[in-house]
C-alpha cells in the first residue's frame, strides 16, 4: 500500500487496558494520507470480559504461576474475543468486516518491564521485555481483515520502553500551527503529550504524571466492598475535604520528584501504596480519603507540567481523555489550578474521551500498514522511530 | 511485493526442534517466482543452546509452571538467540543481513495441541492451540530483515492442526511430471509427505508414521548414562538382532492401525512408551533394543505406505530427509522392505538431510511475503490455504 494513498478507509482499534473490564472497540473512517489523517469515529463499544476470564487474566497478569499450555491457551482464548470485538462494531455500522481495511489489536498486557530491572533473591538484572495477548491471526481469520498486533515489542528492540504509544496519535490528531498543546489521558495512571506550537515529531515529548484514577478506584472498591468500581463524576470526592498532612506525604513519594521520561503503574501506586497511605489511618473518612486521593492526582498533574514543561514550551490548552475525563471535580480542580490554560475535552476534537485509545491503535495500525514509523523516540526512549507491529493477513 | 517477481534473492530459515538442541539457520538463495521456487543452499549452521537455556526451555515446554514474566523474558532471550543464528549464517557467507529479502523463524515451540483435548480433571475439553517462542521484532531490528513468525497459528484459525508444514516445501521442490513420490522425513517422529505424479497442491497428502529416532535416542541416553544421545550411523543397532516378540507386541499400538491424518509426538512415543516396552524387560541387550526400535520405525513407515498410500498412488521414490537420514542401518533396512522403490536421500535435490527443515522455513517466508498460502488443507485439515505468519519489519 502507498503512504500517499488518500482514499478514506474503514479502520477498526481494539485495546484491553490493565483494568481488565473489557475489550474497547472502536470502528473509524479514516481519510487523508496514513501520514496526516483525518479520523471519524462510527462506533464505539466496549465487550466486557466474563467473570471467569477477567479473573483468570488478572491471575496472570499479576504474575500467578501458569504454564506455557496456559499462556497459548488464553491468547486463542482472547483471539476469539477481540475478533468478536471487532466483528461486533462492524455490525452495529452495518459495514461488513471483509471491508475494513486493517484492525488495530493492542490486546492484553499480561506482563511489561519497560527498562532493565533487578529482580530480587538474583544476582543478574532481567533483560526488558512485554508481552501482549489476543492471537491476531485468529481475529484475522474470524473477520477476513489484515491484523496489526504486538505494537510495543519493536520498540523495546530498538531500546524503547514500549510506551507510551498514544503520543504519536496525540501529535497527529491534535497538534496545532499556533497553539500548544498538552494531551492528558487520565486513566489507572494519567499521562501527557506535549506538543509545542508547530511541531514537527521529535519535538514531542510525554511522559506519565502518576495515579489517575488508580488509587481513587482503589478506595472506592475498599469502602463499598467492591459494589461499587468508581467514583462516579466524582460526587462522592466532591463532599470530603482534602486532608492536608496525608497529601503533603503523598507528595513527598520520589516519583514525583523524577525528571521526565518516566513512567508508572501498579508496582508504584498500587495496592501497596493504597493501603500503606491511605487504609492505615483510623478514623478516616471516606469522602475525605477520596478527595485527597483527587487533590493528590490533579496536584501531580499540575506539578509536574510546572517543572517539566512549562519553563521550555508555551503552552495555551489542556485537552483531556480517558475515564477520568468524566470526573468532574477532578476536572474543576484542573481549570482552578491551570488558570492561563483552556481546559477541554477530546471529544471536541472527534475523540470521544472512553473511546481515545481504541481511535490511536487504529490510526496506529493505518501507519503499520503503510510503512510508516509509530513511536515517538524522545517519549519511548528508542533509538530510532520504527514500524509498530506485526502483520496478521486473512 | 509481486507474486510474478523472479529476481534472486536471499532468505534465512530459522528453526529449533524439538530436541531443543539449538538453532537451525540457513542461508538460501531463492529464485523463480515465490510460487515455483528454485532454492540454492549458501550456508547452514546450527546454533547450539547454552545449557542453561536449554534447561529453562525444556522444563516450560514440558509444562513446568512458569509466569507471563517467565514467558516474555524467554521470549525476548530466545529473539536475541535466533537473531543471532540469522547473523551468524550472513557473516560465514560475506552477505549483509541487510540484504536478506526475508528471514522465516520457526521459533521455538513451547505449546501445541492441534485439536480438541479432554483435559484430566476437567469438565470442558481444552480448544487448539500453539505457542512458538523467539520475538520476531528482535530478529527484526537486529538484522535488518523482515521477519515472517509465528507459522502455524493461521491455520490452526482456520481449523487445520498447525501441522505438519514442510509437506507444501516438499510439494514445490520434489515434485516430478513423471515420477510418485514420498519425502520421508526422519526426525524425533517419521512422517511422509505423498506427492503423486503430476501433482496439484490439493493431491498432496502427509502425516506422521510413528516414532522416527525419539525411542532410539531415549534408548541410548539410557544405557549410556546420558554420555551419547543418538546412535551414530546406526552402528550400534547394526550389532544387535531383532526380538520378535517385543516387535509385535510395538505393533499392536494403536497409533499404526489408525487411518491419516494423524500426527504423533512425545505423547505417544515419549518416556512412559520407552519405559514400558522396552526398560521394563529383564536382560535386554542394548544392541538388540536399539535394532528392535529401528526395525519398528522402519516397519511402521512401510506398513502405512502399504496401506494407505500404495493403494491409491503409484509412488516411484522414496527421499529421506533430517537426522535419521544419517542411520545407514535404517535405509538400508528401508531399501529391504521397499525394493521397488528407489531409496534416496535429499541432499541430492539440493537439500541436505539436516538442513532440509530450516530451508524449508525460509521458502514459507517467501510465499507469505508474496501473500500465498503456506498450509496443504488436506495435510493439515484446515479449511482453506490461507497465508500462514505474521510479518515484523526492521
Amino acid at each position: 500500500m502507498k503512504t500517499k494513498d488518500r482514499r478514506p478507509r474503514l479502520a477498526v482499534g481494539l485495546i484491553s487496558g490493565t483494568s481488565m473490564d473489557g475489550i474497547d472497540a472502536a470502528l473509524v473512517r479514516l481519510s487523508g494520507s496514513a501520514d496526516q489523517p483525518r479520523v471519524r469515529l462510527l462506533v464505539f463499544d466496549t465487550l466486557p470480559y466474563l467473570r471467569e476470564v477477567k479473573e483468570w487474566l488478572m491471575g496472570v497478569a499479576a504474575g500467578e504461576l501458569t504454564s506455557a499450555g496456559g499462556v497459548s491457551r488464553l491468547n486463542f482464548l482472547l483471539g476469539e474475543l477481540f475478533a468478536n470485538a471487532a466483528l461486533g462494531v462492524c455490525r452495529d455500522a452495518h459495514v461488513s468486516p471483509r471491508s475494513v481495511s486493517v484492525i488495530g489489536s493492542h490486546g492484553q498486557t499480561v506482563f511489561h518491564q519497560g527498562r532493565l530491572e533487578l529482580i530480587p533473591g538474583h544476582s543478574e538484572a532481567a533483560a526488558p521485555s512485554t508481552l501482549q495477548i489476543a492471537e491476531p491471526a485468529v481475529i484475522a481469520e474470524r473477520t477476513g481483515a489484515p491484523v496489526v498486533a504486538d505494537f510495543r515489542t519493536a520498540d523495546m528492540a530498538a531500546g524503547g520502553q514500549g510506551a507510551p504509544l498514544v503520543p504519536m496519535v496525540d501529535y497527529l490528531l491534535l497538534r496545532d500551527a499556533r497553539k500548544g498543546t498538552v494531551a492528558l489521558n487520565i486513566g489507572g495512571i494519567a499521562n501527557v503529550t506535549v506538543i509545542p506550537a508547530k511541531a514537527k515529531p521529535p519535538d514531542v515529548t510525554g511522559f506519565d504524571t502518576g495515579p489517575g484514577n488508580m488509587v481513587s478506584d482503589a478506595l472506592v472498591r475498599h469502602f463499598t466492598g467492591g459494589r461499587e468500581h468508581y467514583d462516579a463524576g466524582g460526587r462522592a470526592a466532591a463532599r470530603g475535604r482534602v486532608n492536608e498532612a496525608v497529601l503533603a506525604e503523598l507528595l513527598r513519594h520520589p516519583f514525583f520528584s523524577g525528571a521526565p521520561p518516566k513512567s508508572a503503574g501498579r508496582e508504584q501506586f498500587g495496592r501497596y501504596f493504597v493501603e500503606s497511605y491511605f487504609l492505615s489511618r483510623r478514623r478516616a473518612r471516606f469522602e475525605d480519603m477520596l478527595r485527597t486521593s483527587l487533590e493528590l492526582t490533579a496536584r501531580t498533574i499540575v506539578d509536574a507540567l510546572a517543572r517539566y514543561v512549562f519553563p521550555e514550551t508555551r503552552v495555551d490548552r489542556l485537552i483531556v481523555s480517558g475515564g477520568g475525563a468524566h470526573n468532574r471535580t477532578l476536572l474543576k480542580r484542573l481549570a482552578e489550578l491551570l488558570p492561563r490554560l483552556t481546559v477541554e475535552l477530546s471529544d471536541q476534537y472527534g475523540l470521544p474521551v472512553d473511546a481515545k485509545e481504541a481511535i490511536a491503535f487504529a490510526i496506529l495500525a493505518d501507519r503499520t500498514l503503510h510503512g510508516l514509523p509509530g513511536n515517538l523516540p524522545r517519549v519511548t526512549g528508542a533509538r530510532r522511530g520504527v514500524v509498530l507491529g506485526k502483520i496478521a493477513r486473512p
